[in-house]
């Protein structure tokens, strides 16, 4: 990948599903992403089955280079981790995730550092210009803050695909999958000395992929074929409850707006409180920006930046980029 | 008050405010509800203060007759009551709690017999046909429950003002005040096997009393310039944080819909879980209404009805009721 002054060092840290496959071609594809690595999650699906997906993605968007490391493979708590078959198929790309014929690496592709020691590694290497992209559970992140508190220090700033913070949940009435998967890891990131973004369903849910892309990858390259398939099962599973064969664009759009790709119009600065409670709003992501019925001060020292609003245009560019790839 | 075939039999648990009072007023004034009690729980004001407002307010509106029971000086878990002074003013009616001149009856006004005990008898005297109209924490009716499991049997229906669906919340950024301050009372009463409607923030903050409707009643007879003088108060309090002196029309509103004072537009049937934990969103009142954006099943045998909009013009005819009697 050419080395331009606009060049984004990134590490994305995923739980590889077909919304995390979107984004992985969208960093190996795009000339001002320099992608240094993929650290793996549960989440979609198990760790492994993560590891091999992120492998097979990368490799199909030939970046088989780009090293990857396994992460937890369960909630922070030690609880049971929870998978989403339903949204991504049990292999997590829609029943796709063998059709790419990549070839198989040892290890399911993964290197011999752990995710921890790969996210450590990285911070120092590229330290003050690192950007994590986590859009996966926070179960990675967490642990890597626990292993060095001052990893903060190093990184140039956080962006999660996570939480909602006006908008309903997906997952629960009031939670977003990613942050309800693992609310304690996801507090533990909130409120880490590092300069956080949440691109939450807020925005990610009103940023749409619709049948119409998934025609125009499908009328693309490998690349475009593959997102194709993958999509449609995606906007099946949409479908199933909207009516409409159309997706929010989750982990793409927080990569994109980490690394400038699109524009925010509206990322107000906020504080988020994680509910980490077992009561019926556990995952959600509390901020003031409810308040507007109610009058209580708005925290000192607020400083998580939640996105609302971003330039319309980006799912064009992305659509483009993958289909002629 | 004239007997007609309309004619709704209420019992109202207030913890008078000014709100409460606008419903005290309304219930005593309207030809179409026969108020047959009233029961006093904490929550604006203490317990004692809200009976003694309950007096002078009922007796301004000539219906000093109608019995006052009180009841829970607190929430139901024992933890320390928490008024709101800054919404209702110290005394509950914004300094004005001596202005009606009313003459001071023998321990505040209140009956012999507790709040749960005026539930249970009136519950017999009126079964089948006795409308509970709950504006305050719900710490009375839950107690009342337990008292005697078979009260449901005989209401015909329990209106709450409280909750909000999709709103936000008006004490925290979730939970609306009368949840917040007692969720475990309003959880068991929820659960009661009775037919509830949830008259929450949702529909209470689009139903708006204005510094014009304000005037209307500040030409109008004494209730008229009483109310008045207390709204100046609660407009102010609005006025606050939203810079406009319009207020929610909360508790005469959920006398409204309970009686039939305003029809009601949408107000779907679902089922309402209390936030109960100490997470963030303690007191919330969650529904699925949240779950635009998710795919999971309504909860078998959902049953609380939740007003989402009514019929505009009741606020006017409110108004009127006040000014001119």
């Amino acid at each position: 990948m050419t080395t331009t002054s606009s060049l984004t060092t990134v590490l994305l840290d995923v739980d590889t599903g077909i919304d995390d496959a979107l984004a992985l071609f969208t960093a190996a594809l795009s000339n001002e992403i320099d992608l240094v690595g993929c650290t793996i999650v549960w989440g979609n699906v198990d760790v492994e089955q993560g590891a091999r997906n992120t492998s097979e993605v990368l490799q199909l968007a030939g970046h088989g280079d780009v090293p990857i490391a396994l992460g937890a493979a369960g909630p922070r708590d030690g609880s049971r981790a929870v998978f989403s078959p339903e949204v991504h198929g049990a292999d997590g790309l829609g029943g796709c995730a063998d059709r790419a014929h990549a070839p198989v690496l040892s290890r399911d592709g993964a290197a011999d550092e752990t995710a921890v020691e790969m996210m450590l590694r990285l911070s120092h290497a590229h330290a003050g210009s690192l950007e994590i992209v986590a859009v996966g559970p926070l179960t990675n992140l967490a642990a890597a803050l626990d292993a060095d508190p001052t990893l903060p220090e190093r990184i140039r700033q956080v962006t999660i695909m996570g939480g909602a913070a006006l908008a309903p949940g997906n997952v629960s009435e009031t939670a977003e999958a990613n942050i309800w998967h693992d609310p304690e890891a996801a507090q533990v990131v909130f409120d880490a000395p590092w300069e956080l973004t949440m691109v939450g369903l807020d925005v990610t849910m009103t940023s749409l992929i619709t049948d119409e892309h998934r025609a125009r990858l499908a009328a693309g390259g490998a690349i475009g074929r593959f997102s194709s398939a993958i999509l449609d099962y995606y906007l099946a599973y949409y479908e199933s409850f909207s009516g409409e064969r159309a997706s929010g664009n989750h982990d793409a759009l927080a990569l994109a707006v980490a690394t400038g790709l699109v524009k925010t119009t509206f990322s107000p600065i906020v504080d988020v409180t994680v509910d980490c409670s077992d009561g019926p709003a556990r995952g959600r992501t509390v901020t003031t920006l409810e308040g507007e019925w109610g009058q209580w001060p708005e925290r000192d020292g607020a400083r998580h930046r939640v996105v609302m609003e971003v330039e319309p245009g980006f799912e064009e560019r992305m659509i483009e980029l993958l289909a002629t790839a």
